[in-house]
């Protein structure tokens, strides 16, 4: 049997959580492992969530109580923020303990930094818990199909905006009402923008894509787009034609060349991807030997991301030696990889345009010249007020061409708006 | 950087996409990894096998000069079968080599066994090719969701059954045709017992429910059924009343009771099994904390089971020490666990019974009298030969009361046949 003792700083959603999972399994814990974990210390500023969950012996008033306790071994940070979590933490890993957080956007602003300290001290850093919950994603590409070349990562892995898109598709509610609906819930901030605006997807992209390619993906590498715009008519497009809209997060490699990408997608129903609803998150691989992976489970919540905080303490307690992401290049893209911007899609367009003769030979002329190839060209028989919707597919082209296309296209007087343009993954 | 060398005994399907993996793949992992990993034998009874595949350089005659080479440190495994493999296997790891192995019928059969052989050697012996493929399930359970108490895990696990019952249910073939075509594709083998009998998914089970409910779980306590009873009515019945047949196999805990068993599964559409196609496989979890977790994969095939070889040939290789799962009771039922044979579910019932008056309150009667509830019933119009079909649904009931209610209703005079009896899962 071996005692560990920790310290966790947060006790918002997922400390408590954590605490609780701690708590209510620690003999089952003991008996399966040998390991008695016991939670010494919990650090917040609140002192009204310590009150209401933690033990009064537990409950610590600064984080230098936690640095000098020489029996704390592991310290689980989940206040979140880049700052004063990396101060927190690098004194932490300085005073010769290991950290577990579930913090995306440190992890992924301050890798490099956080990574070297941790090496330099001999401490784990484990973050299992930054991305998609009590999906096992990390572990699975740092000790499962470490023999592939991971070809591709794709990703539902924003909780917020697939109960939002949920919600949108099965309910038929707006984005603004399926928000409120999801604010009112807890599922979405206050200010939601992290979400709805891909951040948090864009930094857990970041996280993985640098995992499963072997290779620094910084967040500002990501083309980074939000669902904010996507309609019900993007939705109702989806329906008719055999897709749903999801925000995906999307990595790609070939030899050096690596694409990643957030946006939201049509994807064809028929795809693994296409049925993880409401508050599911999953992770699709495809590897040159393991061909398909996908791993699925709840992307967030105090229990699901518990779990994984609770999984890397005790990973973290057993490890004998901990080991080192080599970031040759300080956090920047390594010298030999391209990111590469001018990516193959094929693309859904919605446009309102004149209702008047010569319209539709004068959009359609535009793709054609630029060598973009349609697929699908519906103008609705439904007319108001002298404008008309037209949607588009397009077959598989190249991302710069399309843009160059759509440009154009906005610049024809007969175009009003061009309303949405949503990548297509069949 | 280290070197690490290796042996592979069996050429066929598996040894050689481990085979390819190595080669195709081994500046891939020595970058990744800093490991050098070298095919330095290769044995196999067959001359043919290995003057098709292996440089003359790395062919071997005998178990003995792989025991006898002091550079070799990983053996892969991939002859099958108990015998001689257990006899190889306990040698290899006696001569101080870990082993991996994609043997499912022996680690299931013999594990206490070499288990222990392992630990007093200090040598690994790892087998996550032996459950489902590419799918990275053995070290999910090993190395993630540790701090819960899985609940249940139900997996489609075995590729052929989910191809035919995917034939049959897509194409309107018989179970015949389908195997039929199974077999031609090499997806089934020429006497196919182990796999449509569900020796192959019990053996799975086996192994998975002893690891995510840390006791041991041998074969011979699970219940087996097959799916050679599968016909096309239970499929038609399947797709009016919104169900899919898989065989699964369920493992479930609570306390210190244990249910397990393989057996074709009427699977309500919108769960997430129901959606696992052809020769993909899945295995589903539920934890009491994390909630459900779902993986997904190739569960057969050279390559994505050479993925899952080449995971472990890795991940022994990166090991500093090895660590050993615990039998406390040599392979046996531990003391403190109840094997439960009365457990709960939903039952679907096809009988064929006489056409005549009186033959429906007979038959309900036998139900009702047995406390076991209705929830759908349905004679056809359809008369043939002054016999109809009946179909039954329960609700949720005992395995034991429903196996006496039918043993009762096949010796009513009015009844022919019963045809099927599927369990239900909602």
């Amino acid at each position: 049997m071996k005692t560990v003792k920790v310290a966790i700083i947060g006790m918002g959603t997922v400390g408590g959580g954590t605490y609780d999972l701690l708590t209510a399994n620690h003999d089952k814990i003991l008996s399966s492992y040998g390991l008695d974990v016991q939670i010494k210390k919990v650090l917040d500023k609140d002192e009204q969530k310590l009150a209401n969950k933690v033990k009064p012996e537990q409950v610590c008033r600064s984080l230098d109580e936690i640095l000098a306790d020489e029996e704390i071994s592991i310290v689980v940070e989940v206040m979140g923020g880049v700052e004063p979590a990396k101060t927190f933490i690098t004194k932490i890993m300085q005073s010769g303990k290991s950290v577990v957080t579930a913090n995306k956007e440190l992890i992924s602003k301050q890798w490099a930094d956080l990574e070297r300290v941790a090496r330099e001290n001999g401490v784990g850093l484990y973050f299992e818990a930054s991305c998609v919950g009590g999906v096992p994603i990390i572990r699975t590409l740092n000790e499962s199909l470490q023999g592939d070349n991971i070809k591709s990562i794709m990703g539902i892995i924003n909780g917020t905006t697939n109960y939002i898109l949920t919600k949108m598709t099965e309910e038929g509610m707006s984005y603004e009402q399926a928000l409120a609906q999801a604010q009112q819930l807890g599922y979405a901030e206050f200010n939601p923008t992290a979400d709805v605006d891909g951040y948090d997807a864009m930094y857990k992209l970041s996280i993985l894509s640098s995992l499963a390619f072997h290779t620094c993906i910084p967040y500002t590498s990501i083309y980074r787009e939000g669902i904010t715009k996507v309609s019900q008519d993007d939705i109702t497009f989806g329906k008719n034609t055999g897709y749903k809209i999801k925000l995906l997060a999307i990595g790609k490699k070939k030899d050096n060349d690596v694409e990643v990408r957030v946006h939201p997608t049509l994807i064809a129903e028929n795809h693994p991807l296409a049925s993880v609803s409401g508050a599911f998150n999953a992770v699709f691989l495809n590897g040159d030997f393991v061909d398909d992976v996908m791993l699925y489970g709840r992307g967030a919540g105090a229990y699901p991301t518990g779990s994984a905080i609770v999984s890397d303490v005790i990973y973290c307690a057993l490890k004998t030696s901990h080991v080192y992401t080599d970031f040759e290049n300080d956090g920047k893209v390594s010298e030999d990889i391209n990111i590469v911007s001018d990516y193959e899609s094929k693309y859904y367009v919605n446009l309102i345009v004149d209702d008047k003769p010569g319209v539709i030979a004068s959009i359609s002329s535009v793709w054609g010249k630029n060598g973009v190839s349609i697929k699908f060209f519906n103008q609705s028989a439904f007319t108001q007020n002298d404008y008309v919707p037209i949607v588009i597919m397009t077959h598989t082209s190249n991302e710069n061409m399309v843009q160059k296309t759509l440009g154009e296209i906005a610049s024809l007087p007969c175009v009003r708006e061009i309303r949405s343009v949503i990548r297509v993954i069949d």
